[in-house]
């Protein structure tokens, strides 16, 4: 094996995650590395975590960004709050709400699976049914926006009937955060997790998280040990946590914080109401030029994620034919469907710096040379024109 | 609260990791970042398995980095390897010893503890009188490197008298791993692993892990799930596993993996032997100032790890007071002491890219500056010769 050092092709980065990252925020990537105990490292992490507040539109002072991936951020959530025999409802419409089972059932939980339809947001009627029926459940978990279909669900209603049934509540955010509203203290989120390679367009490897005082107290009065020494959130606040006496626990992924920070500074300064707006915006184009296509949708339109767009892929065309011609020949990625709908459907994201107009309209043209030079049956002809007259409405 | 831009100090460091990170290093890491199935990048991590296969002279299949800093690869090795019940013997001569009992203890086993002076290696003898008096333990677990005194083991005869005993092992190597010799299939370890932000000389976020075919046999016939979901190898190995038919687990750091290969080819091209004569002929050098200063080192020469200096406080000398001022003036980062030896020791570590003749003479001329203005009682202006000898004789 002969090693040379790795140059990645320059790609457009439309599936669902990671999305394109800017260029200021691989720049920050590279600043010099110190130490994760150093003083002025340290008053870097305190805005961090202020700016975590500010996209997660909470007072939570527990509110930092796990050391590792999106997935070990749901962990965080799962292995701090779920005691062993603990009952947790987890509504599950996709990949992300059978993860959150096997989270319950490792921690020794016991998951009551409320199910709804792939491309569906969660039914709150079914949730309130399970939540009568389980009167001793003890926690509900539901994923806001579903990465694997699309699909966002009120989140607002849902933790409401958790509350009034007296369950605390896990939100997955991962692809919702900075992309679609996520009001971590007006809704009443207990405990909720997302990542940084979405709509943040950071790179992969940290796991923004936030609790509220309810769910600390739960932590606190656990008659059981965290199973996870790495995620034990009692150590890891020894270092997160504010005040100057800051403890070793682990390492901290240094330079990728630096990114973190970076991104998070030009969401603020963005705007996060601008940021939603633009995602919003830049769907409908998007949908435009898709559905001039001929392509369909697989989420009714009010369920849907402005920033992961689910289509059927077309009766006879070779799904990964597809994505590796426009991979090899437009450096453009678009994402594979998971789990039940893979073959079936493409997920194409508008994340965070990857949601703009020339991606759009790159993505509508790739998709239409493509298809047609493959024999699809697609419309063509019309699609530029439905992206650019979307985009100038909206604008 | 107002943001700006985070531009971090140019530090020298010289703690217990991170380490200086080569420019080349950061370069790579902030190279565009592309999706973690896309082909171009699964072809990139079959050469980090191959770089790591090197590093740790093996050659287990299973052997990949990681998504998280060292301590999630300890909790790797222990949520897959010990069951509930299952006794592991612990050797504990330091700080990372008492965490993989805490890691033992988390995942429902029986964690039976032979101590060591701590600055002292872990006895075999001790080992041996353990292993006898407990006939059903399972695994042996020591700590390599002792990255908080800087003392060295024997792994190859701790591992023996593990095996002699039938018990697998589980052995800490993140302060050694290219730093001095690890030879993972002569020795015979079991289980493995180690961080890249100390002689690697990465930036921190990933934790190298190895198995051999006996460690993987005890993982399949485990008769419960691995408590971890982000950490079971079984689902993990669908990603980082050989063949074109990887599939999605958990989103990967990219970014961090372009600068782990980037740094792993470093180390190849340098050469494991000449990158640990390195470390040894730096360690003579800097051994060489410190005692020509009159600091003690607190580890016998035998034991020592060259990348990892423990020298005794003098008395009379406020340890933060020095470190700051270290820091402050002359952008030098040397590590405190952890544990029982808080406020006892300094640690100085020559790791990977730090390990340089420059940052021995920083670092000496640094410490004779700032205690003689202290007035702390050291030896002035006989230890920059020592070190300049030192680096001529052993040229």
């Amino acid at each position: 094996m002969e090693f040379h050092s790795f140059n990645p092709p320059v790609r457009t980065l439309m599936g669902p995650g990671p999305s394109d990252v800017h260029p200021r925020v691989l720049e920050a990537l590279s600043r010099p590395t110190i130490g994760h105990l150093d003083p002025r490292f340290v008053a870097m992490m305190e805005e961090v975590k202020a700016l975590l507040q500010y996209a997660f539109q909470t007072d939570n002072q527990l509110t930092f960004p796990v050391s590792a991936p999106g997935s070990a951020g749901m962990e965080t959530c799962f292995a701090n709050l779920v005691e062993p025999g603990d009952k947790v409802i987890v509504c599950r419409n996709g990949v992300f709400g059978g993860r959150m089972q096997e989270n319950v059932e490792r921690c020794g939980g016991v998951a009551v699976m409320v199910e709804d339809e792939w491309g569906r947001a969660v039914d709150p009627q079914k949730l309130e049914d399970a939540l009568k029926a389980n009167p001793d459940a003890k926690i509900v978990a539901f994923v806001h926006a579903e990465t694997s279909t699309g699909a966002q669900s009120d989140a607002r209603t849902l933790v409401k009937l958790a509350h009034r049934h007296d369950c605390l509540t896990i939100v997955d955010t991962v692809t919702s955060l900075g992309g679609t509203p996520v009001k971590v203290d007006v809704w009443g989120i207990d405990a909720v997790y997302s990542g940084t390679q979405k709509c943040l367009s950071c790179v992969p490897g940290l796991a923004p998280v936030s609790f509220n005082e309810r769910a600390q107290e739960k932590i606190r009065s656990r008659g059981s040990r965290v199973q996870s020494w790495f995620l034990d959130l009692n150590l890891v606040m020894g270092y997160w946590g504010g005040g100057a006496q800051r403890s070793y626990h682990h390492t901290a992924p240094v330079n990728t914080l630096y990114a973190l920070h970076e991104s998070l500074l030009m969401l603020k300064a963005e705007g996060l109401e601008n940021a939603w707006n633009r995602h919003q915006r830049h769907h409908l184009a998007l949908r435009a030029g898709l559905e001039a296509l001929g392509l369909r949708f697989i989420v009714p339109e009010e369920e849907r994620l402005p920033q992961l767009n689910a289509v059927s892929i077309p009766e006879g065309v070779d799904d990964a034919a597809v994505r590796a011609r426009l991979l090899e020949e437009y450096n453009l990625e678009i994402g594979a469907g998971l789990g039940a709908l893979a073959g079936k459907v493409w997920r194409i994201g508008l994340m965070g710096h990857a949601s703009r107009a020339e991606n759009i309209l790159l993505c509508v043209a790739a998709l239409e040379a493509v298809l047609a030079d493959m024999g699809a049956p697609i419309e063509t002809g019309v699609a530029l024109g439905a992206v650019q007259r979307a985009l100038t409405a909206e604008a």
